[in-house]
């Protein structure tokens, strides 16, 4: 493709961009992709081109074979999972990373890559109202922010064993403990770091689905009763299922006085602490050692852009360092090598589609929004808590509702067949997405508000589809 | 950032990205970046905008303060570290990814993102001479997939510990063997496995620098009597320093013999495999269990898209997997759900770049390009043989370069510095950019060819600005 033909084919694609965006904000897809496994693959060569291609048979096949694959994360009705908003600008910020093609490997690999992330997360942390004591970095996921969490921890407990036996000289078993609500990243994150299953404690929740801190406090004292080590704790704001939020400042207390590192999952819900009067739901986060928020989430940043903070980035740097003579710069020492911060050695420019997004909303815009999906979110609780049979089965702490139709004279199991039933049924419909839950072992229906294009009608027609659906049951 | 904005502003940008790799082919910008530390920190604000700034104001910072702050990956007189190549094509297949906004959750959550990922692995497979017993993945970079392969050799020794006390319940230390010369992203991977540095057996490597098989096995034995228990070997395919290959076919039969896990890390050298006269330096590899190759670097993948191949999925998806409730979904057991592949959960579709590539370049393009860079290489290995003082440090394998000019009458300690003094020099005429690395305990000059662009007239520059530099000196 020659600088003419990348100038043409680009103002093209632009357009296809611009184009899906409206058509999916116009409700011109079935939200959930109607593809049966196999279908786009079958349809693809079986082998690579050996002579080019035109850019017209790819973007041919763009439109007849990628989006009927594609199930709709921009749709206004899609309510599945989280909002992984990629809003307009964060889009071109992405777009100008790809062009420039910096890798940020070293400092003096690319400056800018490096000066401007320091200081969009250094925006990005004013903006969640945390002190200036926090420094931040941009990883792909919440899933390797808590890895990287976790072998901090593992680091710190062990006094840098890593550089001697590593988890294998261990000789009281390191512990670390999470509510039964946290994530399946965080289990995921222990066993890679080398914890083991049964080195992982799940304390109980309350009946808000918020860690117990007494059941934290009795299991670190019954272990170090039994020769275990406690080293770290994960504390969720803002789980997957529910919402809730574990009592950080009474965790935090535990973590300091047990001299635990306390790393916080704020995944989805950390965005909303751009909103001063949310911050009370994570009071106490300030006393954490390391904290995950994702921007690609509700915010607007086009995935992958995850934000890890934390308190003391000397000691994240010399877990996680690295210094091949090929790597030496002479700017070492007085510059940010922000691949000591994490765990892969290449950086792509992910602090362009925060830069964009951040001055293309401005700080009101983005409050704006998040305010909007929150009205969203207690304008359907209340639907729901005044229909007969339909119950909110979770407190409602931001934008997301998790709720059950329960018709009268059904037992649980035959409830919890008519809720999968209603969510296939609702994403089948192509009318919206949602995506069901386990909760305290009974089905429910997980709404997660807050696409971007997500208006007031779309949750009305939401709620009228459910009923409709569920009457038809 | 409305929808008409937004054609708006990704049409300028779409020519503004298309300029800007005019502008580096034509040489316009220094190489390196000349910004000095904090420069570019210290021109932005220090805290994010309250209103929304309008786009032209970005453009403009765009111009003013990102550009000075880039060392031009892209630019074809760039010979540092390795060829990042994000050629014209890729750059359009990831606009295409980050406007459709797609996630990998599962399945379902994108079957278009799933298939893609996975036919088009597959004719990468095919590219690569690779047989149809390769399963492939994208990650991020070789770092990760290298990390992914230990804890799989891990759980494969252990047989799956994870789910019990992990390394933490060991009893014997597993151990895991590299070449001297092994990326450092390797023994960062063991470390973060948690292993331990001291379980890391460094071996020996011959006057290629690859990998001694002797050495390797003899380490083994000696492990084995001392009640240790190999556990994986890392083998490299074009190390970084040298583009050494270690002997696979060799170490292959060693690790069957031990039962071992083998990894192949060909990150850099592996793109050269779609050169069927090439494949004779990976002979071994289909014996290996895992193997990580960089369409981001010299292929020409826009960062970051790092595929990692293995025998059998089914181990890394047992070691890998989660299943929430919230991600269950009726397609469960007849698909890929990519995210038992690897570390994140949340995936992009990192397939529409590779795919866009390999149709628009065709495999002869893609092949004709490396040939190209294959025979730069040569003709400046043969002009820097012939020129007096000047000495080719190790083995020109592909298509890096190592070398040195030796004046007569110095010691080692002042060639060394010397050494130093013209890759600087080199960086800061603008003119070429190299980073320097230390071969056997002295620095040498490293030069790896292959960005796009580079033709043999930046090549015969380059030879010219060196023999230039040194004269002055």
């Amino acid at each position: 493709m020659t600088p003419d033909e990348f100038r043409k084919a680009g103002h093209e694609l632009i357009d296809w961009v611009a184009d899906y965006r409206e058509r999916v904000v116009r409700g011109e897809f079935p939200v959930m992709s109607r593809t049966p496994p196999g279908g786009l693959r079958s349809a693809l060569p079986t082998a690579p081109p050996t002579a080019p291609e035109s850019f017209e048979a790819i973007r041919r096949d763009l439109d007849e074979l990628i989006l009927p694959g594609c199930t709709h994360w921009q749709d206004p009705r899609f309510h599945g999972y989280f909002p992984s908003n990629g809003l307009n600008a964060a889009v071109l910020g992405d777009l100008v990373s790809t062009g420039l093609g910096q890798l940020g490997l070293t400092w003096q690999a690319s400056p800018a890559l490096s000066e401007l992330e320091e200081v969009c997360l250094d925006w990005w942390r004013q903006m969640l109202g945390l002190s200036g004591r926090w420094s931040g970095v941009i990883q792909d996921t919440a899933s390797t922010a808590s890895f990287v969490a976790l072998v901090c921890a593992r680091e710190r407990s062990s006094n840098h064993g890593a550089t001697r036996a590593g988890l294998q000289g261990q000789q009281r078993p390191l512990m670390v403990y999470v509510s039964s609500q946290a994530h399946s990243s965080v289990e995921k994150a222990a066993l890679l770091a080398g914890f083991g299953r049964e080195n992982l404690r799940t304390i109980p929740v309350d009946e808000n689905f918020d860690m117990r801190p007494d059941e934290l406090a009795a299991a670190i004292v019954s272990d170090r009763a039994a020769g275990r080590e406690p080293c770290a704790i994960v504390a969720t704001c803002g789980t997957t299922a529910t919402t809730a939020f574990d009592p950080l400042a009474a965790v935090a207390q535990i973590a300091r006085a047990e001299e635990l590192w306390l790393h916080v999952d704020a995944a989805m819900a950390g965005s909303a602490m751009i909103l001063p009067e949310c911050r009370e739901l994570w009071d106490g986060v300030e006393s954490a050692d390391s904290l995950v928020v994702n921007p690609h989430k509700w915010l607007g940043a086009s995935f992958d852009c995850s934000t890890y903070f934390v308190r003391d980035p000397q000691f994240l740097v010399r877990v996680m360092s690295t210094n091949p003579s090929y790597l030496q710069t002479a700017a070492d020492g007085q510059v940010k090598n922000y691949r000591d911060w994490g765990v892969p050695l290449g950086r792509r420019m992910r602090a362009l589609k925060l830069w964009f997004l951040i001055r293309d909303q401005g700080v009101s815009g983005l409050q704006q929004r998040l305010r909007r999906d929150l009205e969203h979110a207690r304008w359907l609780e209340n639907e729901v808590r005044r229909e007969p049979h339909w119950k909110i089965v979770a407190p409602v702490r931001l934008q997301t509702l998790v709720l059950r139709h329960e018709p009268p004279g059904l037992d649980a199991a035959k409830v919890d067949s008519r809720t999968r039933q209603l969510a296939d049924a609702v994403n089948a419909s192509g009318r919206a997405y949602l995506t069901p839950a386990l909760i305290e072992g009974r089905w429910a229906l997980r709404i997660s508000l807050g696409s971007a294009n997500t208006e007031r009608e779309h949750v009305e027609d939401l709620w009228r589809l459910l009923r409709e659906l569920a009457a038809a049951l």
